[in-house]
């Protein structure tokens, strides 16, 4: 875990885990007793002065090892916002292979129970939940599609190639009022599981995605940016009522 | 606040606050014994069956009482996902009117403190409060630009028509790495925030607008729908470094 | 067809169809005479200026009878974007009710021939074209499933629930290099005609989506309009190479 | 102006200038009296079997020679089904540069005048004007800011960066119930040119953004392509009544 951020004049970043012993970056090197500070700046041997800060939840999410494909903030956002999860939810995470959104939800919620097949993933799991100090995720190296141990759950969380086959599992596992998102990026997979919830005793609240267009203010030149992240996945709420 | 939820068979919704007394609605009136149950089924007098739910904090925070004008649930939850606020952070809020995004933010923080010049407003936060029965909001009938009493502060969020007025309070108020998001509907507010904010101390991370598009899934019925929101506000993201 | 249009101050407009006879409205007449302007001013017996404007074609087009579901502007022009059809281009239309795409098309091509079963439609197109003043459309009550009798034809447009029933006719209708453009509202059409045009003789080029967002602008209130078309139809363009 | 277009089976396109010589490409040569065909397969000498595509507008439009920021093929449809310009429609256009936009108006409009201040422009306007084989285009290396000389033009479109200074010149130039179409990448321009228009003559009709969306199907990957142009620039129509 990264304990301290020294920041140069020009945007350069540098992350440090051991503040116990001198940090070398191209500017020289900060003493160890500089990088106990928690704001302000210190100054390098060589009198370069930089900025440090003590890195929050959101700088240690950014350095997180990532899978090829994650659940991006936008759509964790978008999960939030739509559940209400709070400090008080149990949640159960399934699919999200380097844990992008169970290490956010953690963050958030009093317990995520994340069930993931593969062990190479295990491990990038364990490596993230450690690099961010998380103590509230427990790891499964188990099947979803196999049954949810967990009851009383406030929201289940999918990754899934076939989504629809942890529906029985969730089905159980979910609290009343609970919901089931699932993360899936192509229309036939989302159009099969909403099929499947409407068999199911869960409800369909609704499918969407969520579109992030960043905007470039330069004295006149105030537009959005010319590339745009065209898409990443439709998210699909449920819900036992 | 509300204790249960109550569904009919058709998706009609019935809010229930006092669960000490019979509960009466358009299908008879359901016992107040049957109330006290947290889940599954109950039966009106007359013999028609509703489910039964616990609210969760979300079905609570759709029904308080809101302004002309509120940061939306897409909004509420690009601010959590960019900035990363959780369990242990402070989180000063200023001009929110019913004080949607502060409420949620409280559901997620430690402790929201939210500035609001406007009598009329304080009262509807008060209510808001109480309604979500959530402990953590202090509501201050003060203006934030002539200062913010809280140090350390995590998170401030301006919903102001002259949000580079707050800007002073702001760089004093958050700690070191704590971020600032004002929310604007207009692109001339947007470029003069960010032209203050490139003259303070702090520095601006992005500025960008969330869009979402909900889909239709019946049969071979699978698209966007017609309506769509075209546009809320715009967010900005600046940071204490 | 109309032959003017009156513009009062308020922005209200008048279409007159007679420029041999008195034109009455709200703010009382304008003699036959002063109709024959083709721009300036005219007056009412009232005594009433009025703006008096020859109307361009797109005046007259927006006043043609549509159907309940019409190809609309946006998706007008991409057509004409992506194929480049012109002043000597053939094209084959089918599906469109009451034929906007089909009368905008005549208005910039040689010679656009229409495919239309129902015959409620053709009398639709009828009146169109003639209101239109549009010489060079021929309207065909048949079925474009059928077969199409026209060849070297540089553009056919679909509108149509199963526009992959006339990809055979197409096939053999179009000039080598032509296009063949099918609008359809919904995921599953879409990809049940892609996954037709593969096995046929025809390129798929691309499908696409447009989106339009209005912006408003009145003095500091610069940001784009609330409420926005969020979904027309999918545009799945193909070519014979 | 390139007269064939060559295909092999791996899509790879061949465009051919000379049909009076062979033509030599990767896979040998094909003779000059086989390029003489519009349409089918051509052998090369080594037995390759290359499709024959007389090329159409479109192709020949892909090839022009552009400059650094032109106006788009999407935001080309939209002026064109704004504006419902035709066969008998005189344009005036400028700032084009490389003049993709005038190219494309001269293709379906009687007449086409166009502003250059810039010689180098000048020159490219030239050669695409020659390539694209339209006799209908006439340069002018004028600034149009102190006049245009044509009288009832029904569009006059500007891609410049002061368009409001040649709002004077187009009040003059327009015949009543004409079009001036003001393409602009940045907000404070369109804004500028807006309140410019309220003060002339002119009525601003719309401002707008068009957005396109291209979609991906590929079995059952059938979704928005990741990578989206997020924007080209605003176009803002206005009209003389």
């Amino acid at each position: 875990m990264f304990k301290r951020i020294l920041l140069a004049g020009n945007g350069k970043k540098f992350f440090v885990k051991d503040i116990e012993k001198d940090f070398h970056c191209q500017y020289g090197f900060v003493a160890a007793a500089e990088l106990r500070k928690r704001s302000g700046t210190v100054k390098t041997n060589t009198g370069v002065s930089l900025a440090i800060v003590q890195p929050q939840f959101i700088d240690l999410y950014s350095r997180i090892k990532r899978g090829p494909q994650i659940v991006g903030q936008k759509d964790v956002g978008a999960i939030i916002a739509e559940t209400g999860v709070g400090k008080n939810s149990i949640v159960v995470d399934a699919g999200g292979g380097s844990g992008a959104l169970c290490m956010f939800l953690a963050h958030l919620c009093k317990k995520v129970v994340t069930y993931e097949l593969r062990e190479d993933f295990v491990k990038i799991l364990e490596e993230n939940k450690k690099s961010l100090g998380l103590k509230n995720i427990v790891i499964k190296n188990k099947d979803i599609y196999e049954g949810i141990a967990e009851k009383n759950v406030d929201l289940v969380t999918l990754d899934l190639p076939e989504p629809w086959k942890a529906i029985p599992a969730v089905e159980k596992a979910l609290v009343s009022g609970g919901f089931l998102v699932s993360y899936s990026p192509s229309i036939p997979q989302v159009s099969d599981f909403v099929e499947a919830i409407r068999k199911s005793s869960l409800i369909w609240v609704k499918t969407k995605e969520v579109l992030e267009r960043k905007w470039e203010f330069e004295e006149r030149k105030i537009r959005p940016f010319t590339q745009m992240l065209g898409h990443t996945g439709f998210l699909t709420i449920c819900r036992k009522m």
